[in-house]
């Protein structure tokens, strides 16, 4: 069935509430999937599990300006609504949320929700103000849709990291799902940066999901932090057009560093190794959630 | 009736849900006033609003550490359990909601909603960080009621202005409704710091109620922001003990100054008049929300 398309925050909450009444309590869960559009099979995949889970299930489609930094990809970020339609509907989506920039931010914005700690590291550290952008946006989007779960890819698992804690500390009364990476055939890790890639840096981006391939390897043998990091830059350096921004391992959710040299095999809960690795001027991200104590057995969902 | 006192979220929402439940829609409005405690007849009078507009009132009492400097008065500031109860039942509040702070905040808070702009001047210009703590609280205990309605008292002013555009920015689905500054018979606004007073402070805590009787007059003969910031200061100045934090003419709900020297009187939309005083530790505020077109006619409700 054709999901309904609507453009306000009026709309979408009288078409929510509607669903909400039609329904008896415990049929009536809404699952929701914010996106920036551009929808490929990593999207398909939140989309499927919230429909499967859900009784009526919420895409939004908004590139956020106050997530992009002045120099970042804002004004050429891909875009096609109507190919994005087509795949929501073959995912079960009921509504999709398309709203304009006025619309999300009709006046100046002088309120931000602010994540520390878990925003220090990683892209929080090389993207100023991308998570202030990010925990806002989904803030107001969690309030306009008001879900019983929201469903986010560990692909980028620093923002499940923050969009998890944000909404525990503001009491946000939505479960934050996450959910596994998905890959090309090949290992790239699916994105909708990957368009801008050439058949070149597409080859080499490879590099990525090799290097993190070996991680349960190298932890096995009894690497630390530090090692580890030495290692995954040096195999990434192997493809010549890659250029490492970051390589670390961290504990999961909490985002902080390990003592560099303690064998990671060692250290029991979650561990995120994470990547940031620019081609040309094509920033691609991928990572592996790891406990080190299960012997390098990767786990595709944190909690 | 004797309200139902929970100590969890757990409980809160529980109870709200089966009221919820309970009710046709369009009677299921649920009101909400979140306090600090120590309830006064300004308190009651946003108590008494909430149950006459909504099916279910509930009241929080919390002693919010975060919007506290670190020279304020958090560990002095007056608590009365069993009295905010009897209050309570007596304005009809149905639900009253008394966290620990370890409830409210169980682990380090890494999350922070800042409200800009607004908060430049007044109290958020002498007391930085309060806003940051007011805007979070708040933030937390409206998703955690979700109320249809919830009351503030214009005594707070600025905090009015924060917490309704905060709530506009982040689509709150709530309603912020401002209700006028209830006083002593004297003119001395309510305020649980008020028993901070000694008996010659009370007496010369009139000068601010005094004070701002005057300003429709002062307007009405065309004085400028700058002359009635003086003329105030000088009226106040009489009562040896007061001392002037500040005393200021602002848009409303903005919070900008106007120029300096343009006559107030000429000046369309709401005019907000704000004082803060100290006697000796003990800080007061209170303030005059006009409209200078309407000849000094003052205005109790914002929108």
């Amino acid at each position: 069935m054709k999901p309904t398309i609507v453009r306000t925050i009026v709309e979408l909450r009288k078409e929510i509430a509607s669903f909400r009444h039609s329904r008896p309590l415990g049929e009536a869960s809404v699952g929701f999937v914010p996106t920036m559009g551009y929808l490929h099979e990593g999207h398909a995949s939140l989309l499927r599990r919230s429909s499967q889970e859900n009784g009526l299930t919420v895409l939004s489609i908004f590139v956020n300006p106050i997530q992009f930094g002045p120099n970042e990809d804002l004004d050429k970020y891909p875009r096609d609504e109507e190919k994005d339609v087509a795949l929501a509907a073959s995912c079960g989506v009921d509504l999709v949320f398309l709203p304009s920039v006025q619309e999300m931010y009709p006046q100046s914005r002088v309120t931000t929700v602010t994540v520390s700690e878990v925003t220090e590291r990683l892209c929080g550290a090389s993207r100023p103000g991308h998570f202030d952008g990010v925990a806002t946006v989904v803030a107001k989007l969690l309030n306009i849709v008001q879900p019983d779960r929201a469903y986010f890819g560990l692909k980028d698992a620093q923002q499940v990291a923050v969009v998890t804690r944000m909404a525990q500390d503001l009491n946000i009364p939505t479960e934050i799902v996450p959910c596994p990476i998905v890959r090309e055939e090949d290992g790239l890790a699916l994105s909708s940066r990957n368009v801008y890639l050439n058949a070149q840096e597409r080859e080499q981006a490879l590099s990525l999901s090799l290097a993190l391939a070996k991680v349960p390897e190298w932890i096995a043998e009894g690497v630390g932090a530090a090692e580890l990091s030495e290692l995954l830059k040096r195999e990434i350096a192997r493809s010549p057009l890659a250029n490492v921004e970051y390589a670390d391992a961290l504990t999961y959710p909490d985002l902080l560093p390990p003592d560099a040299d303690v064998p990671l095999r060692s250290i029991d809960g979650f561990m995120l190794v994470a990547l940031a690795v620019r081609f040309g001027n094509t920033r691609l991200i991928d990572n592996r959630l790891l406990n080190p104590m299960e012997a390098g057995v990767e786990t595709c969902s944190a909690k």
